[in-house]
Order: C-alpha cells, then sequence, then structure tokens
C-alpha cells in the first residue's frame, strides 16, 4: 500500500482540505488525452506555494510514497497518471505569474500557468511567450516534458526557453537552477537536467522563462504539392536560404480531407505547407515573396500569402484543429498519436514510408507534423473496443520509431517517453540509458518520483 | 603518486610513442593563458581514436590516476591544468571533420578541430560555425566550458550548438548522447549536461554540432556614446524593438583608447558600441536603419555602416585585438581575465559600478563585452612580479562576481569556473552546487575526471 493512513493524516495536516480522496477526483487525475488503462491515484493534493510542496515531498519520502505531478493532463504519453498508486501533485493552484520583467523579456511563473494565461497575461507587454505545443498545457509540464510545437523551428522548444527553475528535490530539499542572466557557465546545467525529466527527479515549483516581442508584421501562407517530397523539399531550400520561418506545417491529403470534411474547407487533397513569417513589414514580405519562388521551383500551387489577421487566424485554427478533424474522421474512433523525428535530409523518406506502412495496413493515420524541426505525427484512428486495432496501431507507432533511429533521429521529438515509449530507450540510447539511471538513482534513490515512466524499470 | 610505473608501461601498450614524459611536454601541458601558477601533468597522452581514449581511461581507473583533457589550452579559468597530477589527455590528434551534412546543416567532428580549421573546411559549402570566442579554441573544450563569444546574441552558445557527444565516461564505458534530429523529447538531456561540465564527467571523444548558411548580406557598424547608459540603453531598445543582431559588442573608453595606441585607429575615447547584421541585403539594410535611428535617439555618434568586407574584417579585427591592445597599454603586464554575465536590465549599473570600482583602483582595467547577452569582460593589467597587484585584482574580480550575483546574474557568462571561481560556487549556488557534486560522484565515484575544478572539493 503506496499510501499508508498516517501519510494521509501528515499531508491533511500541511493542506487542509487541500487534499482529496473522492472518487471523481481520483477518476479524473487517472485519465490522460492517450490511449492508457484509467490508472487513478490514491490522493489527489492540490499545493499552493513551494513550502507545501516541499512539505508534501518530505511526508512521502518518509512513507515510500510516490509522487506523480499533474498539469493540464494533456500529455500524450501517460507522463502524469499515476501508475504505481500514491499521490497526484496538481498544480493547478500555482497558477501565478510572479514577475513579468519587459526590459530583460523574461518572466516568473508558477508551473500551473497554462500556456494561453501567460500569454493573456503578457498582451498589454508588447511580448508573448512562442512555445505552442497545440493544447492549452500548464508550462510546468511543457517544460517537464521538453514541449515544442509549431513555433520551435524559429523560437525553439523548452530547452531553449526556460532560462532557470526552482525545483523541490525528492528528498524535500529546494533548490534554484540558472539565473535570469541570458547565458551562463557556471557549472552544470541543471536547468537543462530537469527540463524534459518528466517529473522523475524532481518537482518544479517556479519557472524562469524567455519572451520574446510581439513582432511588427506577421504574414502566412499555405500551398499545396503533388506529393511528399516536393514539399520537404521546399521546407530544406527554404531553411538553406536562411529565410526564418516562424512556423512550417506539413499536413498530408488525408489531413487535407479530413479539414474540409470537419471544417466545411476545400483545400485540394494533397500534401500542404503552411507557413509564417514574423518580423519587418518589408522583411516578412520579402520573406513570403522568397519563399513563394521557393515554392514555386519545387512545383507547389495555390501559393497566396496573407498578413490580415482574421486570414491567418483562420489558416492557424484549422492546423490547431486538424487533430479535432482527424478524429472526426472516423466517428467513435480513438487515437493513437505518436510523434518522431529525424534529419529533415531523411524526413522525406521517413514521411513517405511511414504513409505507405500506413496504407498497408486497416487502420487510417492522417500523418501531420513540424517539419521544419523534421518531427511529424501520425493519428492513428482506432476503435477503442478493437483490441486488434489497438495492437495494430502500436505495430505501426513501433515502425516509426524504428524507421526514426535507422535514419539518425530520434524516438520522440516532442511528446516525451512517459509509458508510452518507454519500451524504445534501451534502442534509443544503449548505455547512455544506464547513465540516465545512474543520475535518477543518485537523486532519487527511493525511486518515488514520478515511478514507471522513463527510466529502466527495476 | 598519482600516476605509477605500471599505468606509463600500461599506456605505452596502448600508445607506442605517444606518451610523453619529457620535460618540456609537460611544462607546455602545465601552463593557462591565466595568472595561475605552472602544475605540469605527470604524463601528456596523445590518443588518435576513440577506442584509445577508452582505454586510457580504463588504465587510469585501474590505477586511481586523474585524467584531465587539453585542447588548444586557451581557456581562462585553469580548466586544462592537472592540478592534482596524473595525466593531461591531448586532443590535438583527434582533428577531424569526420562528416559534414549539407542538407542537415550539421557537421560530426573530432574534439580536436578548432573553430578556424572547421570553417576552412566549411568554405566550399556555404555553410559556417558561428560561435567564437575570440581564441581559436577546440570544439571539445568549447563545448566543455559552453562557450560562447560575439555571435551567441544571434546564433546561441555552445550549449544551443551541439546537438549530439560521443563520451568515455570514467569507467571507460562510450556513450553517445543525441541524435542527428534538431531536437528530441526522449530522455535527460545528457548532451546538455557533459556540454559546459569542463571534463568533470568524462571525456567527448566525437560532437555533432549545428552549421548555418553563411548570409547573403553582411553589414556592420561602430558608434560612440558619451556614457555607458546610453550605449546601453541602445542594446536594450535593439533587442526589443527584435532587431536580429548578429553581434553587438561594448568597448569601454579604455579599451578605445588602447586600441588607438596599439593598432593606430583613431576612435573617439568614448564607449563603443560595434554591431553586426546577418540577411538579405534589404534585411541588413533595414536592420541598420532601424539600429541608427536607436542610437541616434540615445544620443550616440559617428554611426555609419558598411557591408563591404575589407571595412568589416577590419572592425572586427580590431574588436578581436582589443585584448592584445589591452595588454600591450601597460607593458610587462599579464591579465586577469574575468567575467559575469547579468540580466540586461541591470548591465549598465553593473558596468558603470566596476567602471568605478576599478577606477578607484591602482590596477588598470578596460572593460569590454558581448552586451546583447548581458555579458561583459575586464581585463585587469597586473604587474605579475606584484603579489599585491595581483591581490588587488582578485579582490576587484571577486567583487564583480558579487555584483553579478546581487543583480541576478551568474558568476560566468562563457569563460566557465574550472579553479578560478570555484571559490564562488556555493555563493552562486546554494544547496544546487550539492546536486552537482551528487551527479559527479554518481558518474565519477573516484573523482579521476578533471579533479579540482568546478566540484566542491572533498
Amino acid at each position: 500500500m503506496p499510501l499508508p493512513a498516517e501519510a494521509v493524516t501528515a499531508l491533511g495536516n500541511i493542506l487542509g482540505n487541500r487534499i482529496s480522496l473522492s472518487r471523481s477526483d481520483l477518476d479524473l487525475h487517472g485519465r490522460s488525452e492517450a490511449w492508457f488503462p484509467p490508472t487513478p491515484p490514491e490522493a489527489v493534493v492540490y499545493p499552493e506555494t513551494t513550502e507545501e510542496v516541499a512539505a508534501i515531498v518530505r511526508v512521502c519520502a518518509a512513507h515510500g510514497c510516490p509522487l506523480t505531478a499533474w498539469g493540464a493532463g494533456s500529455s500524450l504519453e501517460g507522463h502524469a497518471l499515476a501508475v504505481r498508486g500514491g499521490i497526484s501533485v496538481d498544480f493547478t493552484r500555482m497558477n501565478r505569474v510572479l514577475k513579468v520583467n519587459p526590459e530583460d523579456m523574461d518572466a516568473v511563473i508558477q508551473p500551473g500557468v497554462t500556456r494561453e494565461a501567460l500569454n493573456v497575461e503578457l498582451r498589454a507587454t508588447g511580448l508573448f511567450f512562442p512555445v505552442d505545443p497545440g493544447a492549452n498545457a500548464t508550462l510546468g509540464g511543457m517544460a517537464s516534458t521538453r514541449a515544442s510545437g509549431t513555433t520551435a523551428v524559429r523560437y525553439g522548444t523548452m530547452r531553449e526557453n526556460v532560462l532557470g527553475l526552482q525545483v523541490v528535490l525528492a528528498d524535500g530539499r529546494v533548490i534554484r537552477t540558472g539565473t535570469r542572466a541570458r547565458k551562463s557557465a557556471a557549472g552544470y546545467d541543471l536547468t537543462g537536467l530537469f527540463v524534459g525529466a518528466e517529473g522523475t527527479l524532481g518537482l518544479m515549483t517556479e519557472l524562469t522563462v524567455k519572451l520574446y516581442g510581439q513582432p511588427e508584421a506577421i504574414s502566412a501562407a499555405v500551398c499545396a504539392f503533388d506529393a511528399i517530397g516536393p514539399a520537404v523539399e521546399t521546407v530544406i531550400q527554404t531553411i538553406q536560404s536562411g529565410i526564418p520561418m516562424a512556423r512550417i506545417e506539413f499536413v498530408d491529403a488525408a489531413t487535407a480531407a479530413a479539414v474540409n470534411a470537419y471544417a466545411g474547407a476545400s483545400f485540394p487533397e494533397k500534401p500542404h505547407l503552411m507557413v509564417e513569417f514574423h518580423g519587418s513589414t518589408a522583411g516578412v514580405a520579402e520573406q513570403a515573396q522568397s519563399f513563394g519562388e521557393i515554392v514555386a521551383d519545387n512545383g507547389g500551387s495555390g501559393f497566396a500569402w496573407s498578413s490580415r489577421p482574421e486570414e491567418r487566424n483562420a489558416l492557424w485554427t484549422m492546423r490547431h484543429n486538424a487533430y479535432y478533424a482527424c478524429l472526426a474522421s472516423r466517428p467513435g474512433a480513438t487515437a493513437l498519436v505518436t510523434d518522431i523525428c529525424v534529419p529533415i535530409s531523411r524526413l522525406a523518406e521517413t514521411v513517405e514510408e511511414t504513409r505507405a506502412d500506413i496504407a498497408a495496413s486497416h487502420v487510417p493515420g492522417p500523418i501531420l507534423g513540424h517539419v521544419g524541426d523534421g518531427n511529424f505525427h501520425a493519428i492513428l484512428l482506432v476503435d477503442p473496443r478493437s483490441p486488434v486495432e489497438l495492437a495494430e496501431a502500436r505495430r505501426l507507432a513501433h515502425r516509426m520509431v524504428e524507421r526514426a533511429l535507422r535514419l539518425g533521429g530520434t524516438i520522440s521529438g516532442e511528446h516525451g517517453i512517459g509509458m508510452g515509449k518507454l519500451g524504445h530507450m534501451a534502442a534509443a540510447h544503449g548505455e547512455a540509458w544506464d547513465v540516465m539511471g545512474e543520475i535518477k538513482r543518485a537523486l532519487d534513490p527511493a525511486g518515488l518520483m514520478n515511478p514507471g515512466k522513463m527510466l529502466r524499470q527495476g
């Protein structure tokens, strides 16, 4: 029994009524966006301060009780599920923007602040936080999974956008990593170690993130290609020519068809690129023009760009809704969404092989992705009542991962490992996976921080 | 005796005549660019392959012999000195560019490749490697110290530009970290952990680095200000307006005077900014014009920009020579060079306080730096025969570090810790320094990898 009664009592002494054992709360924190079976925690706690988090961790350490962090519950690899029992630490009450420093273009925030809430709070400053994984995730969750999304090609992922952290370690110590300086050569990059550690080394209680000036002008464009190859070649040539795209997204013909059906759009049912440029008015016009020439060289059609906000917003709303459009394309289906990332020179063949593999299967799977990074997703649509289909989707996802490794890429560009990709870590990292385990044991010898995820299971 | 005779025999069996015990070799590897007393290693080894490095490490592990990596010997905090004896692992024979992938804009290199050699090798590809710490350092050394320099404001530091590593661990295991994909959410960021670890966790034997397209156009400009404040304000406004500077450097009046004397130049003896823009022809013209308006708003004078290579090269040669110009401004002097980095909103007061502190001392110390990052250096010029002056310079440097910490910055923006800043680590990191020690002990329990540096000394 990971959560003894004395631990509940001790947690109640710290949190008052902010500990919940109610069935509905446990169930809510036992579900994820993904296809994993429900695994409710034994209790949910709602801390409001770093001190409370540290006190919670000390109680859990004393009782051998596992801790799993909860943000918005939007992760796709089961990161936030308390699969070994214990407590779910729900950070939604730690949702304050503590400080915005406009001159330094940074902000200090609590981990429960969501991406959208942060940008609403920043609106008056002329600044914004660019990392956008699609879901309205919390920044703590985004940092812990090293999230990225459509804008990473220009602004980087969470790896590049977290300057510093406050972290509660497995023994209750509270440390600070990084500073508000833009760079540092002072010791191990602990910030970078906790970002992407999926809560297995400690709990983030404060983040310092980089902000950016809202661009003077934004232009966006969409264009269609007859095949995947020329679309990807367009991306490669655009990157090589140094055109600073803010976003460049790929959707395949199946996704375009799904969007047409879902939103009454009329895109040609072909592979598309959607692109956005940020800069000065003259700059974005020049970038769009240069990009248009590369599109034409590669046989793309329908290229049109616009800097009108309503047209841009329609474009990106469409991209953001692509997931739901794909889901709706098979009524009653649930999605196994998987992501890989490869060197861009291998992207066309990776997408084409994946496309062919899915076409030969009975499971439909539109493909879309952040092609400027070499990163793409397959949305494998399965009947949730069919173990056969789920097994087939997992086989397709497995082959995607093998393909990524064979071509010099990574088993996840942005969704992370969690439980979903645990089985691929040995193949991806070899003995480096053991090194991750050695670091884990050094900082969490009892193995209480988000057990069952990312690391070799003892 | 850290290096027993049996270890020398075993190393000789691996390396043949590529182990040296000659006085001149030991002395050469016992000196640094900085003010530290000479500390020769007991032997120097010159491996040519990863397998040889692994074999060397296993011999040293068996005999309890310390290992310290040597690249170009250009670091400024004594990183490469074998202060606890043992062997110096000289990587200059591992100096091959193993693979350039133009489509993916990356290269796989051995750690002994120097920055200039890499760029010579890349010349025909239209690509370049941007990180430029001034010295012609090796890429292994640059990665190990998390080097940056003039271009970090645009292209990032080594943290952002190393995609993957091959590392020999303290027990001789060889691991690979990262991939050639541009991003990854697959496990702990071991690449980021080894970058900046100063050789205390393992020896890098291969690096995969990002490359960039040579810009279509480059323009550069220099301008003078009556005081430090408006120069820094110009930088802040330029960053906030989103103008993508490729470099922005500050030199103070003392540095301008030194350069005039050294190179027969005729800069006004005032604070200066030097700036460079990379982009399209129209883009750099627009950027230079926008920057010029900000300069004028802040009372800057003498602003002129040029995209002619010979004028640009003269400007940056001058900046690169500033260190030697400062040295020459006090004949016979040696330099204690120190660096700190602060949030840019605190940069003006940090530089002004430092300027006043130095002015009140009897040690001259020009100030210059990479102000786009909030990073600057003082070149404290001391008579090497005067313990009093050295002590005074160390006091000035100590107060700079205290100032950086007080204002939310870091004790080193780019030079690193080595021995020189060991005494500041506790103040900078608190209990996070202990966490670094816990990671160190997990990966190097015998403490043989570059002992005496960065970590709490047992």
